[in-house]
């Protein structure tokens, strides 16, 4: 199976950014939008403090839409047992749980030690219903904003504490700053995969504030990853990790992967409309190159087909 | 030896499509901010028709500047035998000599068959003294933008006509367009090496309209390439490929090979803002990522400082 199952996550860590609100039927359309491209899965929000990210206020009623629509599976990011009670009970089937490597990164985003994250998921996973798929979001498995460098050993070990209690998870290795290199890339995923060969499924998640966004996703592929999260129009950023702005581009994931011969189930010239919609939010900080090329022939095509 | 030598190319393929005319003390001063980053090589103009590319018909005053540059090494570009005896002529002792591998680009860009590429090649080696470097750019040796996907046959038989001429060449295979991606990057540089393992050294141009620029360098180094070309500022493109706007960003090469212990000799931070002021001429189609975050951080790193 060489698929690769893109995550887009446009309408969280996209949005999550954006100061202005975003009302609810907008980021409705753009759910609708986005799963017409043939988008498969979407992490469409987080259950949330309205006052630490308050764009993500209204995620039950994005949710609620998202449910709504045939075949698409909608994840939503929890930071908590309690916050992941709350996603099942407005129908969450699938829940990302975050924490960080880095102590640093944990306290500042999270605002607690990673131990204390760890018993949080423990308690998340016991609680959780066994019907309700997890996803495991490590952050700063690369890089800290804060401490720079995180070590393999902290991110190896940390996994093998979390692990068992829950084998049957994807996990994610997060680079949340984007100064994750393809080289380091490539090796923590192999170290992860060889440490962990029982675990469910792996994922990536990057960013392209300097440039790695494509570079990193066909290290991760290479090393054995088929989930890689992106957000169209490059949407995106952590509030917590000055300077990550940008997600990978979805649409610069699709363009190369299926140049490459595998295949995405996603319609580049359809995404590439939303991903300007998206890009053309108030307040959002855009990215990716497929979008802008695309875009420039499509003028020309039609300039052409006038003159 | 696992240095990487980058060929800025900013002072040709860089402003080469940039319609204003740039005058040839901003061209200068350019190429001596360039130098003092650390960069040891560039292609600093082309000896070709002014009236197909007026932007380059300064190139012998450029080049006159560069080579008083200590310990810099400057190539021109030449697409014939002719041209090459000006550059030569006007002190040139490193040249670039371009055909394409696509029978129909190479008719756009040159006005001449391959074939008759072919022979002016030999031409030129006859005639060229043995002091002076060669280099062998190779323009879509990945993709056409008239014909698509470039057979691998056609540009490893190219090679056997070529190469057997003066084997004492650099070969570089140049992705005229952006649309190679890196698993096609990585299988033809591993079969040019494979099939001519007896050239002198390989290299790779690549453009990041489709955001594989990085994502194309990662795969030539670990396929052994050590020579990459890129354009400070991400400026440039091809007036013969439409669409494809954007050499990589010098800037994002040196952040990412670097960071993995790569030496290039760059200074980046230096390097940075030169870039901003290549992305600023006027006319310029600029990109990368590199610049604007490190930009941004700079300004925020001013403003903290202030308040």
């Amino acid at each position: 199976m060489n698929a690769l199952e893109i995550v887009d996550v446009t309408l969280r860590d996209g949005i999550q950014p954006i100061g202005p609100w975003i009302p609810t039927e907008r980021k409705i359309a753009l759910l609708h939008s986005l799963a017409a491209t043939g988008l498969g899965r979407m992490e469409v929000g987080a259950f949330v403090s309205a006052s630490a990210m308050p764009q993500m206020r209204d995620t039950a009623a994005v949710l609620e839409a998202a449910l709504a629509i045939p075949a698409l599976r909608a994840q939503v990011l929890v930071p908590t047992a309690r916050r992941a009670a709350e996603a099942v009970a407005a129908g969450a089937q699938e829940l990302a749980f975050v924490l960080s490597v880095s102590e640093a990164h944990n306290q500042a985003n999270l605002r607690r030690s990673v131990d204390e994250s760890v018993a949080e998921y423990a308690r998340f996973v016991d609680e959780t219903p066994p019907h309700v798929a997890i996803r495991l979001n490590l952050a700063t498995s690369f890089d800290c904003p804060f401490t720079g460098l995180v070590s393999e050993d902290a991110m190896i070990s940390l996994l093998g504490r979390l692990l068992p209690l829950r084998p049957e998870v994807e996990v994610c290795l997060c680079d949340t700053t984007g100064r994750a290199t393809p080289d380091q890339v490539d090796r923590l995923i192999a170290l992860a995969i060889a440490h962990y060969p029982s675990a469910d499924r792996w994922a990536f998640h990057g960013h392209d504030t300097y440039a790695m966004g494509t570079a990193n996703a066909y290290a991760a592929y290479n090393a054995g990853v088929r989930v890689i999260d992106a957000a169209s129009g490059g949407l995106g950023g952590c509030p917590f990790a000055p300077g990550a702005t940008g997600n990978v581009a979805t649409e610069d994931l699709v363009w190369m992967f299926e140049r490459m011969g595998v295949p995405t189930g996603v319609d580049l010239d359809r995404l590439v409309v939303v991903a300007e919609e998206a890009a053309a939010l108030r307040g959002s900080l855009s990215g990716g190159r497929v979008r802008q090329a695309k875009s420039a022939q499509a003028q020309r095509s039609a300039a052409a087909a006038k003159s």
